[in-house]
């Protein structure tokens, strides 16, 4: 499909963004054929992952990636003072009217949907900030990837992967995915089967909700 | 285990690494109780991941962080050029003596083997490259997750991800693990099955092979 022509993917990067929501898709779709990355924020520099510990540099300002391809919108804790920055939303709604695809890993669908973007589409998040997608008129659904046309939401955090192979799929074809699977050896053997609510249950999905209290508000996730 | 004590976690970084074998076991990690995590290098400053359109910031020298808990080697095309470097080799050394844990990701178990660590021991690594462990005196493994006293290696790229939740139990408990899983939605459903040589058939095993040589030569992954 993009054979010979440059795929640029545009991930909007930002302070306290969880770093797996970007990083997972990143390294499945930098493998695409002529794939060009770019680290985008209001302008070029480093930015800090949640927690702190770890750094990412955004090569490029938003104006400067006018129209990419691809659009890439990872989430974390600070989506959350994103919701009215209106630089980010405005070009989140100019990219994606000529974007082959705009996606979103956990709350970076929140972006998406301040931006209007998701209005009327059933789209995922992380599992505990479904209401979020609501109050912008979208329909959350308990999905690990949600399309709807050249819109593709995933749930939280590590989803971004399966979403992201997924994509590649669509962009390239079936086999490159299947080749870039291998490439990364993403034959998932979790230790535990705890990662979904209805995979954990009540108690520790209750004991997770606690757990992310005391390190960062839950209305942050 | 850890209750109330500073857990010290450094990870090394160098250029032309394989950004998802740190950040997946980055995200699990750094959700420990007390996790401190530390990006490390020979000295601080930005390190650009292979293909070069990310760099992580690396925030302390090796000399810096000599009494790491615990510390988790990522791979990458990058790992070739530092086989012989005695400054890393001899901070791994130095570490894994008073570690609690000792890990690494894809062909971060190069590194260890070069080091000495893996003598004689069970050692696993990116599917297409065992053989640099056996050039060591180490043992290849074809799973996901190696496990030898306080000494995981993981296989390629993702399997940072599964290692990092085996080892989040180990050294807090299960139901901290879970929690974690959780939190970051570690409920893998891959669009295909083709994550591990078994899986993907010898066809696709040899396009893969065909792939990567076309983006980086086959002996430097």
């Amino acid at each position: 499909m993009m054979a010979g022509k440059k795929l640029e993917i545009a991930i909007p990067i930002f302070h306290d963004l969880t770093a797996l929501d970007a990083i997972g898709p990143y390294e499945v779709l930098q493998l695409l054929p002529n794939a060009q990355i770019k680290f985008v924020s209001h302008k070029p520099g480093l930015l800090r992952a949640c927690r702190g510990s770890l750094s990412l540099q955004a090569t490029a300002s938003f104006e400067e990636v006018p129209n990419p391809q691809v659009v890439l919108v990872p989430g974390g804790p600070g989506s959350k003072a994103l919701m009215q920055d209106q630089v980010l939303l405005d070009w989140l709604r100019k990219v994606h009217d000529t974007t082959l695809f705009t996606t979103s890993v956990c709350t970076g669908s929140h972006l998406l949907a301040a931006a209007g973007i998701l209005r009327g589409l059933e789209a995922t998040t992380h599992w505990n900030t479904y209401d979020v997608l609501s109050q912008y008129g979208a329909k959350p659904v308990a999905k690990r990837v949600v399309r709807q046309g050249k819109i593709l939401t995933a749930a939280g955090v590590s989803s971004g992967i399966d979403m992201a192979l997924e994509l590649a799929a669509l962009i390239a074809d079936e086999t490159t995915a299947k080749v870039i699977q291998l490439l990364i050896e993403y034959d998932p053997q979790p230790p535990f089967d705890t990662g979904s609510v209805s995979k954990a249950g009540p108690e520790l999905t209750a004991r997770t909700i606690e757990f992310v209290k005391k390190i960062v508000p839950i209305t942050d996730l």
